[in-house]
């Protein structure tokens, strides 16, 4: 098995036999990521790219003091911005907040200790507030199929790093679709846990959205992004939002099942604003997954449309509002004018109003599990359809909103998905399914998608590398 | 074994002892029952007393259909009236608002398929918003041992019924402490459960303060309340905010521990509000826990004070007035003073405001777990005095924001408690401890809780029943 430098897939399993068989050793791969990232040019994926002095001083690190079958041994990862790593900067995205971590949470500090070797802080949405990932005074990460595209947001430099074959696997995050989004438009699987799994306490200042979002992980495939998940995953009694569910989680893989059922919403529900590509690409990612055992039950999308406006139409957007306040206070100048706009939109509701919701919410949460209790998952696009870098900075808001169609509602509800390719529209750009389960449902979910994409076969995000 | 029917007990064990020789049936507690809550006088116990015709046909029909063995046969109880009974009226002490009730949820109906028999629906402060139990258009329920002194509140028909003797237990709720200080003021056993392990669909509305209240259980002894509470408890996907923990909760009953470790406040964080009788009854509880094998351990009180003023200081209440707004729209009227005070202050605070504090509160429950990691309970005051009807009714909402000094945290932490009497002040007044406990840890809180009543004797209630 040969490996080039500029194409080689740094998907897990073939680092693995690499690294095993001894024809690779961790500091090649970083000098090929390097390489790589170097012939990539200025494509605004990392807002910090670690010195590949430093990147190779800790790949020597990693073979003198970690056991090769250290889980995720010698595997070069993206760690998106707002999320503390020992040592490097931190920035959210706005730049008056800009400090070096002096310490991270588990979920980070395990990556480390199995052998995970940081290559750089990514490019986001400011403060993780966009689906886009043109939110940013950092540049716009360069869509790793087409540059007149937007990454996707708001964990766009995580989504384009795995897509672009820069890195095996990154974190990003997760309030609203942002750790979905980026992983559509990069082909490539974006696996978003149950909100309360995986701490946040290593996510600068817990989080903006801290009662909703989650750390997500970005990966070439639903193994490798499971894989992850494994080492990051558990109760943390310092993390505000941890949920006790999380102690007792089985993350063990399964085998795909040989038969399921899963529920889409009915046809008369989809939007795709006009992408008959998209449309296209959702029906047959259904067809798909039934002709791998699936049966397809049709629920009624309104309890999930009317939770996904709750989003932005209603007082949950004032917890960010009141996360961020106090970071932006008197560097008001260096806030993205979009950002801002949504952020001063939160002031105008009241706590009456704010419980209405929280009640609301818990009704429509409840008619969710009524719909769903008898599916093994719920099977919605993960966007509508893909914008142009140009279609969104003309009307920033309504378009931005438009991709949170069938993301928005997920953390509200508690649930878990993963995001995984379902194939290219005419031209070129990548769309995808979410698999979406109930809370900790991530094994159930994770058998789903990998069969999916298995069946759909091609090429993993960007590279050359063929889906086995 | 005699039983007389104005003096015998209605505890369980004797009740039961009594069905099982065959030397009492239902039917004859049920008139004795009557006879008692005649002997009383008005009261103002029962918003609805089911006439005692009715309650005789339910006994015959538990006779006729029930095992004697069915977990509740022949008990007889009270539910508050905020909580649906099939074919009885819930006012909610809001007169406007009644309504005969068709349905009801499962922790209601498992009582009723137990055999329990309902006596009738209990006064309360008006949407059990109140430790007094003077808030209310139907009279004040005359205190188990002192008619010039208040019940406790909101479940304040619920305590005196189970004080007085005249049912075996009650159901109550508690939001801020409703379930805990009715128990201290009469002498009784209060269960209130860990948030989301009982269904709220029996409340009506679901509740009012829907993200916080449980439903709870008034009994003469931890053991019959937790019989109760074993009953009524488990996951109900129907229920707003029930808590998948409820799946999994042991509430087996276990032994006292030989060996237990308890927090207290710090002496000088202590508030009795010139109650010394009050501070040398918790005094002596602490050396009746000590001499029972417990070691006391103080705590910093700061976390739980800040957090007891989030309630009524902070947005909290404004979930209050997001459930009652539309009850009351039009029937402003019949809002009790205290009652209006307190929803229209709740109007002052915005969404911001309320993640603020939402985000805050999650903060001090970290707090408030890493200073209990190592204890079996935390063992507070369950009131700090306790106030004459006259002074609370000058002063309705100073006095009765004091009687929460040492409730109003527990269920904003998700934490469980039991009140549990602690003996008697000099003008015979009673006061109580409450056992707290980390969520879903009532079987271990019920262990000291029981340990700690049989250590203390005296008397079941208001009865003259002693306590084995």
């Amino acid at each position: 098995m040969s490996w080039d430098e500029l194409t080689g897939s740094l998907d897990f399993s073939t680092l693995r036999t690499h690294y095993a068989d001894g024809t690779l050793r961790p500091a090649d791969v970083i000098r090929a990521v390097y390489r790589r990232i170097a012939a990539r040019g200025d494509d605004h994926v990392w807002i910090h790219l670690v010195p590949e002095d430093e990147a190779l001083a800790r790949a020597a690190a990693v073979e003198a003091t970690s056991d090769r079958s250290a889980a995720l041994y010698g595997l070069p990862c993206g760690i998106k911005d707002n999320i503390d790593v020992p040592g490097l900067p931190s920035t959210n995205a706005f730049p008056p907040s800009r400090r070096i971590a002096g310490s991270t949470g588990p979920a980070v500090q395990r990556l480390l200790d199995a052998g995970a070797i940081v290559i750089g802080k990514t490019n986001m949405d400011q403060f993780g507030v966009g689906l886009v990932g043109v939110r940013t005074p950092y540049g716009v990460a360069r869509n790793a199929f087409d540059a007149a595209f937007v990454p996707g947001g708001s964990s766009a430099g995580s989504g384009v790093a795995v897509g672009a074959g820069l890195v095996s696997f990154a974190l990003g995050n997760d309030a609203a679709g942002s750790g979905r989004v980026p992983a559509a438009f990069n082909n490539v699987v974006g696996i978003k846990p149950t909100p309360g799994l995986v701490s946040n306490t290593a996510v600068v200042g817990g989080g903006t959205a801290k009662t909703l979002e989650t750390i997500s992980v970005f990966a070439l495939t639903t193994d490798d992004g499971m894989h992850v998940l494994r080492q990051i995953a558990g109760y943390d009694p310092d993390d505000l939002f941890s949920k006790s569910e999380a102690r007792f989680c089985d993350l063990a893989p399964r085998p795909a099942p040989a038969r399921f059922r899963f529920a889409v919403p009915r046809p008369r529900d989809l939007l795709f604003f006009g992408d008959h590509d998209a449309a296209r690409l959702y029906e047959a990612a259904i067809a798909r997954l039934g002709s791998i055992g699936g049966t397809a039950v049709e629920v009624d999308y309104g309890v999930f449309m009317e939770t996904q406006r709750l989003l932005y139409e209603a007082p949950f957007l004032a917890e960010r509002s009141a996360s961020v306040a106090p970071i932006i206070q008197g560097h008001e100048h260096a806030l993205h004018p979009a950002t801002r706009t949504i952020l001063e939109s939160a002031g105008e509701w009241t706590a009456v109003e704010t419980y209405r919701a929280i009640h609301r919410l818990a009704e429509l949460t409840r008619d969710a599990r009524r719909l769903l209790v008898d599916v093994d998952a719920f099977v919605v696009p993960s966007t509508p359809t893909i914008y142009r870098i140009a279609e969104v900075e003309a009307e920033p808001i309504l378009l931005n909103a438009r991709l949170g169609t069938y993301t928005n509602f997920v953390n509200l509800m508690g649930m878990c998905g993963i995001a995984t390719p379902s194939g290219f529209r005419g031209d070129g750009l990548p769309q995808g399914i979410t698999v979406l389960g109930m809370p900790f449902q991530e094994t159930r979910v994770a058998a789903i998608s990998a069969a999916h994409h298995r069946a759909l076969g091609g090429r993993l995000g960007a590279t050359g590398a063929a889906v086995r």
